[in-house]
């Protein structure tokens, strides 16, 4: 700190000086004409307002503002990276540009495939990436103990040795609430590991009354990302718990919420996070400034709303050099032309100019990492187009299956459904808007391959297949007849993973994600592009929709309603009991 | 937290549920009336506006809170318990009915005199008092190195050693700003383990430039409680200092800390303390409860001085059990009448019920703690009446001395007289005002005894003598003849220490302060009563004014302006070097 003190009283020069800016000060609310002295990467002195500007002569070099506002750099507090299907290192250089230069990461979705090795993986990979990433340690993996197969099982073995690491600051989100609220020994001994540790616990709750969450946030768990009404949002605001207001790419909770802020005057339990966003949202509507942009929308006070990206954010994460441009806090600043549309002119990471107008300015080193070049695929044996098939005797044969509710694909129910049989198996195809569905395991080559009819998808010809599955992240591969879904299949075993879609026998489109199944090499821009062309091609086999392959990660999550298929066969979530595929003669 | 948990979801009965609350909520500003539930000590339940009582079926017991105030217990951000001259179990005894159950002590004096120690002590004395101390680590003990002898100077070593004690939160006030400012080694290196041990760091600065104060936070100071001024409290808040509002027996800045709480939008960066208190203003006038009156008196929105105490109280300290009533947070609560008066009717520490009406009703074992029968004063040899006089030749003498500026002991200037010389001895005691003032090293029986002219205080007959002498804590001696003087001074190296008034050679007032110097046995309402005894006698003998005895106190501390005297004789402060006693023949 020897230098922004010495810069901080003239004894030595800044290394930065910014000039003319408008100062949003996040603690007093106010917003007025200052100079920021930059030195050691850190803030060293803030121009008060009745003071005479920092002069040229104190600094190594000026960047004038021009008058624009001076925030400090966006923090999102709950994201999986994951989600954006890059690496963190792509990851950063998509978010920085749009402002955000913090962020605190749930590498659930590795974890599933890769186990610890996983986050070890996320720490290695969030090393030297300007963006700063924080972690949390993934609470329910997998997502509902013995649905489904994943690479391991967390205990609290796992977790205390994951939540010892540098750079974790939390459990992360405790999805299993229900679990959490009937007193589950295995999830209390996995928060009782966090709160012995110091950690702060993020939550996931839905749907539950006032007194279900008492007994939720008495376990420890201090925050929510998941309200959807203005009736929850209160509710949890009012008990204290941290609201994580989300504006991902499905989920975007932040309008309902900004309601309940200005309600509750705006108490500073509130963040913002985005949680799972999309490649091309990030590339074209961009990160936190998107939520900044969508809260003040939504009405809320811009100050308000910038005080949840900064000061609120760093409180929630008790990280004390971060969320505000203060003495001794790092450099973290974002130049934004006005408090409406949050446009990210100029981003400052430990006092290096490292974007300006949407652009990457920094070098930007990042080496490669082992793991993103392993095949991460473990499939026993060949698949075969019998995998895709489902063996049935005699004309008919009468079949549990999954069907949408309203193409909604968080909403399945069971359907029963009597097929023709033809060559040995049933003729799923055959049935209106039906597809087969298949779950095949792919980390520890257990040979588990689970079948069942689809209802409601649209897809009218070829096949899907993906690596992308939640929470498992199993190979799942959908279509109307096992030659294309085998081809679509046989691509992602390959290649490491992805989606690829099929039509008379060869792959017609293909995202490659080799990074654990989950994640593209390639920078933001070419992802987006292979991501619209594969849309594209989806959207003329039948699935309508904008997010027509978003939606079919969706299809095995066991803590999903009402019915899902896992590895393990078809399940039914509500009353958490396997379904058999033969409906039983009555 | 299992019970707690039950008691929410009504698996199990509460300990204790209060009905008819008019809830203060500190994170959403919003009265409502509500039912609390407790379990296990803690919060398991509050119930929202929309919802149905508790029922008293649902609890083992049940409290009517009768449409009172329902607040989280107060907390106390920075306090030297010593200043109450008081024991910790005192302390305890005497703020909790006035609503404090937290507070983050400072044991600076006590360490002054016991070293490293004096934290033992306290975090000892601490334990099983109902009131939760955690403790901050002294910083500037001696208060300037060289100046004056203590027990122990405090270097980088024994700084880190006892802030990995249990119970330790920060480095306490770095009240040598200047040291800080100019990059002292010594105090950087104290600051350095504070920072890497991750402790937060409390400060103490006056009449600092801009500039100034971004160095001293660019250190690592997060806090100050020292802003007198309204320019000051702004400029500290706006810099992101948090301001730990002071409402003590002498330094009341409340008021002007107010105004400038609600000039800048009542941010989260501000708290309530009290720092010195004396024990008779802790029982008659209370101590945060004082604190908040004085606060809404100011103009203060109720509420917002409400989260000074609680809400923003803990999210300065870091801890996330306390400062709402929150799911899962110790149930720590206050009931008041209004949020004017803000008269505590009840107290609840852990669920507990602890005080009703001004009286402590929990039963309190604090048993005696060996250091509290411990003589501590430690003088070279056998004090005696030459140690009092000042020894000259000829007809005359021409000295240096202290002079009060207008009464005021926080400001002094340097004074020189010629006095007459009678027996070999200046006659001091001849001149207008003057007394003699003798400084007695009493911890490390170096023999180091000053001796000084003293004018401005008042006193025409005897002598009074004292251990409590800022920061040192040495025996101070002030007093018209040399055998007064002695016969003070004896009273107190035979007792321990404390307060001692003599005329015509014997004892005629006294406050034994036999723990170390510094706090008595006796509870508050004896304790009071010694002191206004004393108090009225020194009046008697010619220090008028309330705070005749407290004015003493601060006559050899070597980083008050102007002029000090220590054990090691006359000191400029403002130069920070000795001055001789005789003024060198021009």
């Amino acid at each position: 700190m020897n230098h922004p003190m010495a810069a901080a009283v003239g004894d030595k020069p800044f290394d930065l000086v910014l000039k003319n800016a408008q100062f949003v000060n996040v603690h007093t609310e106010e917003i007025y004409r200052a100079d920021v002295g930059i030195a050691g990467g850190r803030i060293a002195h803030v121009t008060q307002p009745e003071e005479d500007g920092l002069s040229a002569l104190d600094g190594g070099a000026v960047y004038d503002c021009a008058n624009r506002f001076l925030l400090p750099g966006f923090i999102d507090t709950h994201v999986h990276i994951e989600s954006s299907m890059m690496t963190p290192a792509n990851f950063a250089r998509t978010v920085i540009p749009h402002g955000t230069t913090t962020v605190l990461a749930d590498p659930h979705e590795i974890c599933n495939v890769l186990g610890v090795e996983g986050i070890d993986y996320c720490a290695e990979a969030a090393r030297d990436i300007l963006l700063r990433v924080f972690l949390a340690v993934p609470s329910c993996v997998p997502s509902l103990l013995g649905a489904e197969s994943n690479k391991m099982v967390f205990g609290p073995a796992e977790i205390a040795r994951m939540l010892a690491m540098p750079g974790v600051l939390a459990l992360g989100e405790v999805m299993d609430y229900m679990g959490v609220i009937n007193r589950d020994p295995r999830m209390i001994a996995i928060l009782d590991e966090a709160l012995q540790a110091g950690k702060m616990v993020q939550g996931h709750v839905i749907d539950v009354t006032s007194r279900q969450l008492s007994a939720y946030m008495a376990a420890g768990v201090e925050s929510d990302h998941e309200s959807r009404t203005l009736a929850d949002a209160v509710m949890k605001l009012r008990a204290g718990m941290t609201l994580e207001c989300r504006y991902g790419s499905t989920a975007q909770n932040v309008p309902v919420e900004a309601e309940a802020l200005a309600l509750l005057n705006y108490p500073v339990n509130a963040t913002l996070c985005t949680d799972d966003r999309e490649p091309d949202d990030l590339l074209r509507r961009g990160h936190i400034d998107e939520a900044l942009r969508q809260a003040v929308r939504a009405g809320m006070s811009p100050v308000k709303a910038v005080q949840l990206a900064t000061r609120n954010a760093a409180l929630f994460l008790g990280q004390k050099d971060i969320g505000a441009l203060r003495p001794g806090a790092r450099a973290d600043m974002v130049l934004v032309n006005d408090l409406h549309d949050f446009t990210v002119e100029a981003v400052f990471i430990g006092g290096r100019l490292c974007a300006e107008n949407g652009r990457l300015t920094a070098p930007f080193p990042s080496p490669a990492l082992p793991i993103e070049s392993r095949n991460t695929m473990n499939i026993k044996g060949a698949l075969s187009r019998d995998d895709f098939t489902i063996p049935a005797q005699g004309d008919s044969v009468r079949l549990n299956g999954v069907s949408l509710r309203n193409g909604d694909p968080f909403m399945t129910k069971l359907v029963q459904t009597t097929f023709a049989v033809r060559n040995g198996c049933a003729a799923v195809g055959d049935g209106a808007d039906f597809v087969t569905l298949a779950v095949v395991e792919r980390h520890n080559a257990t040979g588990n391959v689970a079948v069942a009819p689809l209802r409601g998808t649209g897809l009218r010809r070829g096949a899907i297949a993906g690596t992308v599955a939640h929470d498992s992240h199993n190979l799942f591969v959908l279509g109307k007849n096992p030659d294309d879904m085998l081809a679509a299949a046989l691509r992602l075993v390959e290649s490491g993973g992805g989606f690829a879609a099929a039509e008379n026998g060869r792959v017609v489109a293909e995202v490659p994600l080799p990074v654990c199944g989950l994640m593209s090499v390639h920078p933001v821009e070419a992802l987006a592009a292979e991501m619209a062309a594969l849309k594209r091609t989806v959207n003329d086999m039948g699935i309508v929709g904008g997010s027509p392959v978003h939606m079919l990660t969706w299809f095995c999550l066991p803590v999903l309603p009402e019915v899902r298929l896992t590895d393990k066969g078809l399940f039914d979530t509500v009353r958490q009991k396997p379904l058999p595929l033969y409906v039983p003669a009555e």
